[in-house]
């Protein structure tokens, strides 16, 4: 019964969902989201992201991690920013021993709302009724849950092969 | 006698150089790049930068940490990969508590060769007179070597005000 940490990387913002997959079910562990200190130097936020992690897999012993796969558009800027947050959390995976999944935000929407252009809010909705949830998780959360749910789902081949196709083996796997 | 480790992050090569700073009397202790197998996944590759980082901060155990600061052009591809990089050695700098100092390229040329726009050869070669050493470091190793010598410069107050004016306070400190 696999223990899967979704992240949802992001310079300000760092969402996380834990959960467990037995069989086809899903059993909602955890989620929240790193709050960085954006009036903290550079070093010490991404140190908060690193530490996070590492207390989040200390904590729960997830068995794969899974982090969202970027695209990014014109602005280099926010990739430099972006990509520093979502090294720090790779790098406290992998240090961890932890098997690294990518998945395209495109796979994660086809796979948890079944359209790959669904908005923040089917998300939001349709992790918390996959997961049984009493109210619906905050927004980077249910992007971490729809993560791990997408990697549980893809784990027990019940998502559409179109929807994610491996494209690379190795230890970090790349799904879109 | 603070020890520097200074370095020049890459998502394929990131050069490194340690030097000593006697006064204003600077010693070689050694530079060198790491080499990222290109084939392995990106996991992987980010702990491998992570790794070589903190073997360096265990065996030289320097006082401060620079790194080069980066702009990016317009291809937000390239930044996101910069900054996974990048990221990777700054966790792994500020997980064993070191200072961790951003120079701008153009403050690094200024400091090193007395030109913003000086190219990579003469960086190269002011590092090999500046350091002593008996024959031109390789490009990335140099590029490195310069960041540490350039922070050794600024501590001591040696840098022209323009060429190196502190820019944000805290644990990370940024100079362009």
């Amino acid at each position: 019964m696999p223990i899967i940490l979704g992240i949802d990387p992001g310079s300000r913002l760092t969402g996380f969902g834990v959960i467990e997959a037995q069989g086809s079910r899903l059993r909602y562990i955890g989620s929240g989201c790193i709050r960085i200190d954006t009036s903290e130097d550079l070093a010490y936020r991404l140190k908060q992201i690193h530490d996070c992690v590492s207390e989040l897999i200390e904590t729960h012993q997830p068995n794969e991690f899974a982090i969202e796969q970027v695209f990014m558009g014109k602005n280099a800027d926010s990739a430099l920013k972006l990509g520093q947050a979502r090294g720090s959390a790779i790098v406290a995976a992998a240090v961890n021993n932890l098997p690294v999944h990518e998945y395209a935000a495109r796979a994660v929407k086809q796979a948890v709302v079944g359209k790959g252009s669904a908005d923040k809010e089917q998300v939001q909705h349709m992790v918390q009724l996959l997961l049984k949830l009493p109210g619906k998780p905050q927004a980077d959360a249910a992007d971490a849950l729809a993560i791990a749910i997408t990697h549980a789902y893809n784990t027990q081949h019940l998502v559409a092969k179109s929807g994610a196709s491996k494209q690379k083996s190795g230890r970090l796997r790349q799904y879109s």
